[in-house]
């Protein structure tokens, strides 16, 4: 399933063959990440508000407080820019100009739309919480009508984008491969650290297996 | 030293406790990252564009090919809105409601200005190169005029913006702490993987030292 595109804001102008417009990769970079980026235009202004996200199903969804100056013009139906970008490696070439970086990245474009009604915005909420950590949502202290009123669900179709990645070594010029110093990849990753607890639990509480790796985003500790 | 600040666009609206203005807990958001979002509007349409950053002094940098989209609209005076947040940690509280994320974060508003001169140029991209990895820049195949001409570096100054930063256990209802569920942060780091050289290096070439840690990202082999 491809998305409708390029369109003229999604089609990509530079280095286009990093871009593709297939729901299955724009979909696996979406699912590797929790952090978006967000850009919309306020009083003329840009804007660009880091904010947890989640997919599920051909939607984008993110979510904050009702009050939230980003929620509120989203809300009433402005453009947006949401993107997702994953740092995979530093590219170190024999020249400094074709060092690079290896990354996955989307770009998704469209207006979008409140999650109304408060079985629809909690089921939303719940998935979010079950793709993190699962098994945790029915452990929690019930969510109230007060909290749900409260929180924003906002979504955005996933129509028009575009994803880009570049992957593998270094591209230097022929003459530059015998140059005397090293070129390869350095390879970044996110991993988890070691869990925290909060003062105050109850002491027969159990540590959930979600702290050694949240399996959705394939992230665990460092090995 | 702080900013000019709060202005109508910097000031945090949203759990202003969390606000910074000053330039030390700025900088020092910025000297940990190394990939920002810019956002521009161009057409009437707001984007969003990852790429890598460095400061260097009263200003934040970026680069790309001349061609850049971005780099162009940017360079003709728009407003930019550049953000760079690094994620610590989830915060799980007792109740779905409290959860929430370390982060630091910075935004930053104003309008860039190409940085020009073939010399200028050149030192701002050194400046880059020697904050990822100290003492690369003079092993490298020296840089052409053509490779500068056909790289644009933009600067913007640090003089509007904030930061936003949140550290610390849950804050649960004093009610729900004794909820029996694990509550905590579960951290996030961003670590260095194993270097994959490139093919075709002379077999004496040795691995620098910055292979096994970012000095200035104080980026490392995980433990």
């Amino acid at each position: 399933m491809t998305i409708d595109n390029p369109t003229p804001r999604s089609r990509l102008r530079r280095i286009p063959e990093r871009g593709r417009y297939d729901r299955e990769t724009i979909d696996a970079v979406l699912d590797a990440g929790f952090l978006c980026h967000v850009g919309y235009i306020c009083d003329g202004q840009p804007y660009v508000t880091p904010t947890l996200y989640w997919r599920q199903g051909d939607h984008v969804y993110w979510h904050g407080a009702r009050a939230s100056r980003m929620l509120r013009t989203l809300e009433q139906g402005a453009d947006v820019c949401l993107t997702v970008a994953l740092a995979d490696g530093f590219v170190l070439a024999r020249s400094a100009f074709h060092h690079s970086i290896n990354y996955r990245s989307v770009m998704l474009f469209g207006t979008a739309e409140a999650v109304t009604g408060e079985h629809v915005k909690a089921a939303a909420l719940e998935d979010f919480m079950e793709r993190l950590f699962p098994g945790r949502w029915r452990e929690l202290r019930p969510i109230t009508r007060q909290e749900l009123n409260a929180t924003t669900v906002l979504r955005l179709p996933i129509t028009e984008g575009s994803a880009k990645i570049r992957t593998g070594p270094p591209k230097d010029d022929d003459e530059d491969c015998t140059w005397p110093v090293w070129a390869g990849v350095l390879p970044v990753q996110t991993t988890l650290g070691v869990p925290l607890p909060a003062d105050g639990m109850p002491t027969e509480t159990s540590e959930p297996n979600y702290l050694q790796c949240l399996p959705h985003l394939n992230l665990g500790h460092p090995k």
